[in-house]
């Protein structure tokens, strides 16, 4: 109070560095804060063509994004990957992120080729599976580039079951592998027995009667609805599943019980499937990309309709940008690490899930998953701040997936490449960590933003297209 | 502006009448409104007893308090009431809210009791069970005198399946029936064949898969788990019960797998409870009143243990006054109608769930359910409002119940009948609105404040033992 009458009416308007205001704040000056950052480093040739096409862009987005918002994800089937997905060969082996090879590749994504060379018999240890591997034999692919996706490493091999999702309003297909839990896991680079036997349970067990249950659904299982009512309780459906597991569990269990050849075999299933909330977290993935590839191939539009993380580098795909990824380092995550791990162990970014922040999920909705915080840190109002700034570099709200406590305004969704430059605002990610050596699991969850630098190779291979 | 720069500095404090301050706000002057209002009206004699055992009272309070914290309600069984609730009889009948005679039932009440004794095979039609029930050969008894709660008209008879659910840090018992669904159901005062049937297959069907099931888990089930759960989720477990329904749903559906006869009957059972959202309901009420009961009987403390309505009156029982109960009129609900329904329906306030208000849950809650004020009304901001204002009457914040939104403070657990007084704050319960005729059923859904008049009389009669 006193500081006030020292100061009279002094009125202060800051813009930019929030640093400036500390003084102020200190003495309980008013004084309002207006963020503002230069924009991030682009080209002035590339700058000037965005300018000049800005009306061919905003059409061609408005385009993606009612593709985007039209997508209708149906749960309706699973299948082994050779015989569903695109492109899929025998000796291939897909996985997470941009582009790879073998000697690129992280110790967690080298630790789950190992294990899929051994799941498909291809290897009988790890020796023999790293001199496969290297050796050329083993044709590595990128998951997206299969109408896939896979948390962490990502890797889906010939003979494993996936889920099949149809995006009904616009019939394309998407795929992902069934979450086989938290602990020792494939997909944190785990390969020891134990986890090559969970995945042949998964294909021999859990597969069959699941893929029976789903088709026994007429019209599938509608995804749509189940995140929508996930997000209404407290799920963002990245790094928190716990209400989508549920739903799922809810439509799933009688036909899962219906089908089943006996009755050990639907507890199996069942308990298999309520043992772990994160098990939504695979549809919700490939949810996430049936609703956005229909937005891809539109010239001239900058809408983001990939990122993925192969723990060594971190890519983006765009609506108006074909089939070219734009990459840069994977970051690493600033995270809460579980007892006894640190900093020190964590790998860098890793996995397609950031597909859910693509399609304005993840930490795009935070605000919609309070509880997640106690997992990823921060508190309430972290979590209201990380949505709300993500409205500033989207282009819509989400007619259907709400945040309850911004009084059910729509999710922040379609992250326009234009606007990430030119506020210099990255999208935010929620993630899990994996250790940097194989086999180790996941030593914490946090936040990152993304890296700057595909969105400038993005931003300058968008305006070199412009003729 | 203009009218600032008119006004200078004029700076305004406003106490009590929010009415006052609109003038200011219409002109955009700054001004600070405190909230205020007289206390409610009491006898000078009261206020000088309370005012006089002060330090008495907060200790009273202090150990019902950690009581009700320390609370652990389990469901342990299931039972036919006349097996399993004490006093039970043969020709008696439990309802909802304080003690009421035939003659003053409000229309549901009545309805559920005809069906009732229809179900019990002692009527055979509407007619002959009137006649039954005017006559004098059948006991009412308020389930809140025999351990038990039940939603709506809340009526209990010999024949009905209850759970039982097990304060494990106490040993005291509470009790509840299985929630029948929405539409035409008797908790409404419906008692068509219909619902007459559907009681049988819930007696004869899913009573003993059920029962089975919970008692085929050793420790029981885990009510505060399941709540807690629930709460970031984003139930408050009154009015909002798919997250608690959901994961009670996962952690029994292996069980009556496994238990059932047969593979129909388990199905059945799935599909029952999964139909229905507000299945949780009867267990959060009876997991409240076995948290709040072992605070019964403390002498001196003015904390309330029961706030139920029968739809005639609206009655509360404090710890310090025994078995007394304290009545006024019960209100009208302040409620969102369904189509084709309005005010004129509705009958006053009917049920025991505002045990779940009286536990720190329900209305207190609200904050944590946003999704809820699509059936209730308001916006997010409502509901942390509501919450928020009852910390000003509540003796506590609960160490395990949390409110996300609010970075997980405690709910306002523990209503204080002197604090309700002084502060003229009454308890916010959300709740059902039945049509005020028999078998119509559910109408609406809303906010109610508890009416002053229980709270008077029951501070009357604190203040009046203290000697």
């Amino acid at each position: 109070m006193s500081s006030t009458k020292l100061f009279g009416n002094l009125q202060v308007v800051n813009i930019g560095l929030e640093s400036f205001i500390e003084p102020f704040e200190k003495k309980g000056i008013p004084h309002t804060h207006m963020e503002w950052r230069p924009s991030l480093d682009v080209s002035a040739d590339a700058k000037a063509a965005i300018f000049k096409n800005k009306a061919k862009i905003d059409a061609a987005n408005a385009e993606a994004i009612a593709r985007v918002q039209r997508g209708r994800p149906m749960l309706v089937g699973m299948g082994q990957a050779i015989d569903v997905i695109p492109g899929m060969k025998k000796n291939m082996i897909l996985h997470a992120g941009p582009p790879i090879t073998w000697e690129r590749m992280c110790g967690p994504m080298k630790g789950a080729v190992i294990g899929a060379l051994i799941y498909e018999g291809i290897a009988k240890d790890q020796t023999e599976a790293e001199v496969l591997a290297a050796g050329g034999k083993i044709e590595f692919s990128p998951c997206h580039e299969h109408q896939s996706v896979g948390p962490m490493a990502g890797i889906v091999s010939a003979s494993m079951p996936v889920f099949i999702v149809k995006n009904s309003e616009f019939g394309n297909l998407t795929y992902s592998t069934q979450n086989e839990g938290l602990g020792k896991v494939l997909r944190y680079g785990a390969f020891s027995t134990e986890v090559i036997e969970r995945l042949k349970w998964m294909e021999k067990t859990l597969y069959p009667t699941l893929k029976k249950a789903i088709e026994s659904k007429k019209d599938g299982i509608d995804l749509k609805s189940i995140i929508l009512q996930a997000l209404h309780m407290g799920d963002e459906v990245h790094n928190r599943n716990r209400a989508g597991t549920s739903l799922l569990y809810r439509a799933i269990a009688p036909e899962i019980v219906n089908v089943a050849p006996d009755k050990e075999t639907a507890l199996a299933v069942l308990n298999f499937i309520n043992g772990n909330d994160h098990f939504f977290l695979n549809l919700s993935m490939a949810a996430s990309k049936a609703i956005l590839d229909p937005a891809r191939n539109i010239e001239g539009s900058s809408l983001v309709v990939v990122m993925a993380r192969n723990g060594t580098d971190f890519g983006i795909q765009l609506a108006g940008t074909g089939s070219a990824w734009f990459t840069g380092k994977a970051p690493l995550v600033d995270a809460l690490y579980f007892p006894g791990f640190s900093a020190a162990d964590a790998n860098p970014d890793i996995g397609d899930s950031a597909i859910t922040e693509t399609a304005g999920l993840g930490g795009f909705a935070m605000a919609a998953a309070f509880a997640i915080v106690q997992f990823v840190g921060g508190n309430a109002d972290t979590a209201l701040n990380y949505s709300k700034q993500m409205y500033e570099i989207t282009l819509s709200e989400s007619p259907q997936f709400q945040i309850p406590s911004l009084n059910f305004r729509g999710t922040p969704t379609g992250i326009d490449v234009t606007k990430v430059i030119e506020k210099n605002i990255l999208p935010v990610i929620n993630t899990g960590v994996a250790h940097k050596d194989p086999g180790v699991g996941q030593v914490g969850a946090g936040v990152l933003s993304a890296p700057t630098e595909p969105f400038q190779k993005a931003y300058e291979d968008l305006a070199k297209r412009f003729k």
